[in-house]
């Protein structure tokens, strides 16, 4: 009888060319589809919730597909994980990392992206790397692909206070870039943005951006990071983000902070 | 005035198709000496300690070079990293991290890899990763490229047994891979072989392999630690180090771990 899988899917974006399938890149559905088909020697295909870009990285990226494969649904994350880590050790030194957290069943009308009523990415940032000890900390060598590394030391509390302006239902147009899908409204609502930081140590602090919406316009959570990071540098007040969001002016808001910082990290249903 | 420059240098190696320059393929040394010889408008040639392989990872790699250029040595280390960023930046989503960590002047006559006394490599391992609960830990996603994981859970005392029995001057044959330079000989010294492991945390340990030596045959360490690894589900009895040395024998030595756990991790000299 056939069945509805949901997949939760964490994956290493810096191996990827995105999520979405695309003749002659790499990407992560096109390597999962792969995969799965000659694992259960069918044609899996999968709709995914979120299509991250180039270098984003999930925790919690969504994707279902219906099959009439007998094996339990409990057992699917270890079936799928075991032939991913199989392929990763086939394909040689520079392994592309995807994993299963977790398989459940869902109704048959159930739909990854459609049924999807928001989501939460976390931005990850290190401040003060212009001062950088490589010979006390090479963490920063390792962790290039997997943090935005911002030379000065930023404003934390100028960055908690803009980001709080963030949140309600906007008309975020000045925050997406060209090239996205079409849409009907650039009008979206952000339940919760919030900014968090550790204990400085070594002049350096771990800061992450965490926002939760009903919905993201194309690289509207880089645009909105690279904003605040503006913020904390002091560039800008907190108070532009008001400005910005009025002026529905891509060119009045800050630059796009890179991918590597950014994953795609809860999908909400309901 | 000419001057005789030694770098030590950190990179991701998972980056890069290996330490020496290749045409055709992106490697530390090609790279860095691209980005050197662009930002100081000359030629820069550098002489690396060690040729690690695709895939190896350096805490400490190291590199002279000679040059009559006039900016203070203990300027080099910065503005030779702020380039390598910039490159990095310029790239794209994928980046090929690599950083100088500290950059001194050495006599003329001082060459980095001839004047190498000893090396000491670090090989990480992370054990009982299958039982992984990708639920609760995902930082097995993100460190596939820089840590060796192994299922099983590993007896890690057969395995600091085995490491003590590899001290002392041998002829390490058995250890030794086909496919490097020619060489004198097969016998070296290995001056402490010692493996640490962290606590446990949910069925996995962090484990370390620190081995220190006057030279390494072509993937010895990695052949070392294939066996250790063995060792440790087992396979084999720590007292068998004796023997697979004696054997002289490459098919009597475990498996080639994989070259994501291994760090070049300090170049000794005197």
């Amino acid at each position: 009888m056939e069945k509805n899988v949901l997949l939760t899917i964490a994956y290493d974006g810096s191996r990827f060319h995105g999520w979405q399938k695309q003749p002659g890149q790499v990407t992560v559905q096109g390597h999962l589809e792969k995969v799965m088909s000659q694992l259960f020697k069918r044609e899996i295909l999968l709709s995914g919730t979120s299509r991250t870009d180039a270098g984003v990285h999930a925790l919690g990226q969504r994707a279902s597909f219906k099959t009439e494969l007998g094996i339990p649904t409990e057992r699917m994350a270890m079936v799928i994980n075991n032939a991913l880590c199989a392929a990763e050790d086939a394909g040689g030194y520079a392994k592309a990392p995807v994993r299963i957290v977790e398989a459940v069943e869902m109704p048959m009308d159930f739909h990854a992206r459609f049924n999807c009523k928001s989501k939460e990415y976390i931005y990850r940032i290190i401040d003060g790397t212009g001062q950088s000890d490589f010979a006390t900390d090479l963490s920063l060598v390792f962790d290039r692909n997997y943090i935005y590394h911002v030379k000065e030391t930023l404003d934390v509390e100028a960055m908690k206070k803009a980001a709080k302006l963030l949140e309600g239902t906007h008309d975020f147009k000045s925050f997406e870039a060209a090239g996205g899908n079409p849409r009907e409204t650039t009008v979206r609502t952000i339940m919760s943005a919030e900014v968090l930081a550790a204990e400085e140590t070594g002049g350096q602090r771990s800061i992450e951006f965490h926002v939760r919406g009903d919905g993201f316009l194309y690289s509207m959570v880089r645009i909105i990071t690279g904003t605040l990071v503006e913020i904390g540098q002091g560039k800008r007040r907190p108070e532009e983000i008001r400005e910005i969001i009025e002026a529905k002016d891509r060119t009045r808001a800050g630059h796009t902070a890179p991918p590597n910082g950014l994953y795609l990290a809860t999908v909400f249903y309901e």
